[in-house]
C-alpha cells in the first residue's frame, strides 16, 4: 500500500458533549467523529437530500437558499469505510415496541440490496426510545423478512432472535463496528 | 457470502439523455446510473450540504424551507462500493489550463488521506474544460503534490504524466472504473 507523506493521526476537533443525550442521530454522529479521530473508520451521515427552488444573493460572497423542498432519499443516511471494506446503513428511533417498515423507503431497501451485492457491508440500526435498547440488524435480515412476511412492521422478537443489541457507553456511545467485528472480521487480527 | 433473496438485477429507470452534455457532474451521475443499472458499482453524489435556519409548514404534510444556507462540505462529492472496495472522489471543473488548489477544501484533502490511510480508493476527477481533456488524478499523488510543492495550482503537466486520461464515450460517458481496473484490479479477473 502506499501512504502519501504527511498523515497525521487523529487529527480532530474535540468532541462536544453538551448535546449529549439527543438521540440516536447524535450518538452515532459522535461515535462516528471517535472512530474517525482514533483512525479506526470514515462513516458519515450524508446531507439531507433537498430540491432547491429559489436562491437569493443579497451580496456577491452570500447565497440565501429561499425556496426549498425535501426529497426523498434515494440512498441510506451513512456511509464510509472500516477496515477497508464498504460500510452503508440508515439508522432510525421509533418509540413503538416494533418497527414500521413505513420508516424505510423502497428505495433504501432496494440500495441495501445493491450494496451487499457488491460485497459492502449494509444494516440499519434501530433505537426503541420506550425500551432504551438499540439493536442492529443486517440488511440481508431486513430484506428477508420484507419478502417473506406480509405485516407492516418487524416485531421487537425479530430484533432480538436475528439482530444484535447494541450496547450503549460512555465513548464512543453506540460501538456499533464491535458488533461488525464479530461478524465480519471474526478471527482477524486487529 | 450471504445473498438476501429475491435480489433482482438491474432495477433501473431508463437513463434520460435529454439533458446531455450538461457537464462534468452531470456526466458522472449518468455514468453512475449506468453503473448502478448494471450491477457494476453503486457510487452516488452527496446531496450538497446546507444550514437549515427556517422551514415554514403551510400544511400539515408539506414542508417549504425558506431560509438555508450552504455550508462548507466536510468529505468529497462522491463516494460508493466498487468490487467490493471503497470508493471516494471529487470531481471539478475548471476553464483554466491549471488546477488551482482553492477548487478543494482543505477538509476534503484531509478526507482523502484518511481514505487512503483505511485502505480505500480515493482520486479526484478534472475536467479542463476548454481543452475538452478529463484527467484521473489518485488522491496520494494529489496529497504528494500539497506536500511538496508551493504553488497554488496544480499544472496540467502533472495530470500528463502523474494522472490518467478519462476518455468520453457515449455509454457510459466517462468510465472511471475503467482506470481504476487498470490500477487497483489489475490481473483480477472481471
Amino acid at each position: 500500500m502506499r501512504y502519501p507523506t504527511g498523515i497525521k493521526k487523529g487529527q480532530c476537533t474535540s468532541i462536544n458533549h453538551i448535546n449529549r443525550g439527543m438521540g440516536l442521530e447524535y450518538d452515532i454522529n459522535q461515535t462516528n467523529e471517535y472512530y474517525r479521530c482514533h483512525g479506526i473508520a470514515v462513516i458519515h451521515k450524508k446531507p439531507t437530500p433537498i430540491t432547491i427552488v429559489r436562491v437569493d444573493y443579497p451580496s456577491r460572497r452570500e447565497a440565501v437558499i429561499k425556496e426549498a423542498y425535501f426529497s426523498t432519499p434515494s440512498t441510506t443516511d451513512y456511509n464510509g469505510i472500516y477496515k477497508g471494506r464498504y460500510i452503508d446503513f440508515e439508522a432510525k428511533e421509533t418509540k413503538k415496541e416494533y418497527f414500521p417498515l413505513n420508516n424505510i423507503h423502497d428505495h433504501q431497501v432496494e440500495h441495501l440490496k445493491n450494496i451487499i451485492k457488491l460485497d459492502g457491508i449494509g444494516f440499519i440500526i434501530v433505537s426503541f426510545t420506550k425500551l432504551n435498547k438499540v439493536y442492529l440488524l443486517e440488511a440481508y435480515k431486513l430484506i428477508d423478512f420484507i419478502n417473506n412476511e406480509k405485516r407492516k412492521s418487524i416485531p421487537l422478537s425479530y430484533f432480538e432472535q436475528e439482530g444484535y443489541v447494541v450496547k450503549v457507553n460512555y465513548h464512543p456511545r453506540l460501538d456499533y463496528l464491535k458488533i461488525i467485528d464479530d461478524i465480519y472480521f471474526k478471527g482477524e487480527k486487529l
